[in-house]
């Protein structure tokens, strides 16, 4: 669909209801395009005044003198038809209608008279009653919630698309904070027009993504959703968490988005089928997603755990074993040098332990080692940074050591050691606090490139 | 044992192998003793310098002035006993011998010697090869890593004894950054003398720990451990987390501890019947533990959710009935009056959801309701501080509302969220990021009060 591009790059934008009055969706919205970083041009829409924060106010998009790529839909529900047919007129081809009260609060008689309306301009459009989009390349940032509430992430190349909007929004945030980085958020809502399908093929063929992440309560047109992730799976991972899965929980969602939640052995099968990945909870999601956006295929299950804890070692080879992976084990030849090279004290095995007091040399003797040994697949570094010998640049050490070979770090503790993980987690090697989250995710790496 | 308050309230204490070298585990523990709130006398001991830091500093403690409550060994293994015998004669009750060297290494004549020397002089004794004591009450505090790598925690009710140094010392730190508080860390490395259940015995009658929380790999007298153990789970939690419980897990603890991890299973079904709480990984350990130190005991399984966001009142749902408790049904009467005071789009059901233009009055109204109503006994409260109209104050409702009722607080998000979720720490209110780690220190509450 090349009208999909003009919700992600439009070239010029109207925001439909842009108010001076900062308690208006409208308000935040445009603020959001005119303070951030969106390059093409703004057209505040709002017949009630002449300008707004310096930009020209137009009364409707009609009276706009250049075209419109897209146009931000804020006014309330019973405004909105008269709005779209002015888009229509306007030839505006994509629209995200912000507004709420439609279906999901029974007025289903208006939603379809939108769909109608939409239909016959030839307008593909997001929503009703979403957050809409946020492209942290292009600076389309559609939603209405204020940056020092919400943080927003830089670019990169996690896709995430959500029927529930403060979910969306509250892992946006999470993910800003974090510093993990996104190609494209997604709140479609109701989507009467547009839906979960529909966005999954067209991340599918996004350069930027490459993995797409989702939340769904259920989906529109199963047949239709299902044959779609089955073709995408092929080719890129999907993740995704899905609300409901107990009876009660099912419940729940139908007073949320109306979703028929399903049964979840139903969902399970179907998921597993399409080859889709299962998240446990919304912590996993972005725990694999981060792990698929910077490594590679993994060539068998065999992982080697590095350690300067013994106790970390210890966890982290229940969680291998846990996870069904394989310990593995290095040629005697890298462990005779390893041994040579490192004093006595150390344990040359799986988890090889640095002890406590390992130094950044030891940590690369050990790193080049596995990366080199082909009985090794896969790295689990534990960095414990607080002990005495160890200095900040085994950070650089780690990050040179990146190679055809997944690797993860695992490293807990306060804010000197945050400190430390940031950079890596910038130079693409994932970091976990503790062992169950990383061995999950490789785990998750080994299925997806092993089915 | 009342020797065991010298460990943690000590009048005075002397460091041996105190020292000017950084490098020196002896100069941390001295630098963190004058520099910390520590208030007792503090004795430097050094043969090779008269002055340390302004304190002057003796050759052997025969030569400090008044009595010493504790001494603190750094001095490396060989000079471990005639230190000892040193301390035996200046009648010393209690030794943290931090120096590495012994049963660890396979070196067990060495320690079977300073096990002797101690019993001849009465000496108790923790270690060795361990960080020893982390008292943020008194100041007490052996840990040898300096405070910008490691940050210490406030005092609290949170007690914490691990066999794994590192694994202490990440868990510290991650706890001072999370604000999270604690009565008493203890590492006691090698047991040659005081060991975990000796440990747990004491804390059982200490007045500032309300929960017992552990790590270990092995315990070194089984009998002996869960004797103490079911003894004090009649008052006390005691919430541990197992290393080694795989079978190659129990492999890399003979490398670490040298602990017999044993079986699973058979760990499994002794620390049920010692009644103690089996976490599955150590950030459960701390929602166990945060929960336990600040929540009443529940009177039933009802959870009632009160949330802004759909999404998140679905995942919770899921977590509670994966958890195997059950959703509340509050009084008709309740449910009337609610729905007369809020807009007719709040759903006033469990999930209660106050939906995405909620305020802080609709929290008060929700959460007063569900601690009143008599079919609620645990409250799961969602807020997504992020949404429009909702204030920081909703802070302060939710601290005033604290009653007979557990309440957990479940808000996830980025800078402006955890800013809000501080003070809720830190008023005795446990938040947390997503719904399955609150829901499952719920029903550790549950089960605590209700075997």
């Amino acid at each position: 669909m090349k009208v999909m591009d003009d919700f992600f790059s439009p070239r010029s934008v109207a925001i439909i209801g842009a108010s001076r009055n900062p308690a208006k969706v409208g308000h935040v919205v445009f603020r959001n395009f005119i303070e951030g970083p969106y390059k093409g041009k703004i057209y505040p829409i709002n017949p009630n005044t002449p300008e707004l924060f310096g930009y020209r106010c137009y009364s409707s998009v009609l009276h706009v003198p250049g075209p419109v790529d897209l146009a931000v839909i804020t006014v309330p529900a019973p405004l909105v038809l008269p709005v779209l047919e002015e888009c229509g007129k306007k030839r505006i081809p994509a629209a995200i209608i912000i507004s709420a009260g439609f279906g999901e609060i029974g007025n289903h008689e208006l939603e379809a008279q939108v769909v109608a309306t939409a239909k016959k301009h030839h307008i593909r459009f997001l929503g009703p009653n979403c957050f809409g989009v946020v492209d942290p390349a292009t600076g389309v940032d559609t939603m209405f919630l204020p940056r020092f509430k919400i943080q927003r992430p830089t670019p990169g190349a996690i896709a995430y698309i959500s029927q529930s909007g403060a979910t969306l929004s509250v892992v946006l945030d999470w993910m800003g904070m974090k510093g993990y980085r996104i190609s494209k958020f997604i709140s479609y809502g109701n989507a009467a027009d547009i839906d979960e399908a529909d966005l999954m093929a067209y991340l599918a063929d996004d350069p930027a993504t490459k993995v797409i992440c989702g939340y769904f309560e259920g989906v529109r047109e199963g047949r239709k959703f299902f044959a779609v992730a089955k073709r995408i799976s092929q080719k890129k991972p999907i993740v995704v968490l899905k609300g409901g899965q107990t009876a009660q929980g099912g419940q729940a969602t139908l007073s949320h988005t109306g979703s028929l939640a399903g049964e979840a052995r139903i969902y399970d099968a179907a998921f597993k089928q399409a080859g889709i990945i299962h998240a446990a909870n919304l912590e996993q999601v972005f725990d694999f997603a981060r792990v698929f956006a910077t490594q590679p295929a993994p060539k068998g299950d065999r992982v080697q755990i590095i350690t300067d804890g013994g106790g970390y070692g210890v966890l982290t080879t229940d969680a291998v074993i846990r996870n069904d992976l394989r310990l593995a084990q290095m040629r005697p030849q890298t462990v005779l040098a390893l041994q040579k090279a490192m004093p006595s004290h150390v344990v040359i095995k799986n988890p090889m332990d640095l002890t406590g007091d390992a130094t950044t040399e030891r940590y690369r003797l050990a790193i080049e080692a596995a990366v080199a040994d082909p009985g090794v697949d896969m790295l689990a570094v534990i960095v414990l940074f607080q002990v005495p010998a160890l200095t900040g640049d085994v950070v650089e050490v780690i990050e040179e050591a990146k190679s055809a070979k997944p690797m993860v770090v695992i490293a807990g503790g306060g804010k000197y050691t945050e400190t430390l993980k940031k950079p890596l987690e910038d130079g693409g090697v994932p970091t976990f606090s503790y062992p169950e989250q990383a061995i999950a995710s490789l785990r998750a790496l080994y299925d997806f490139s092993h089915r």
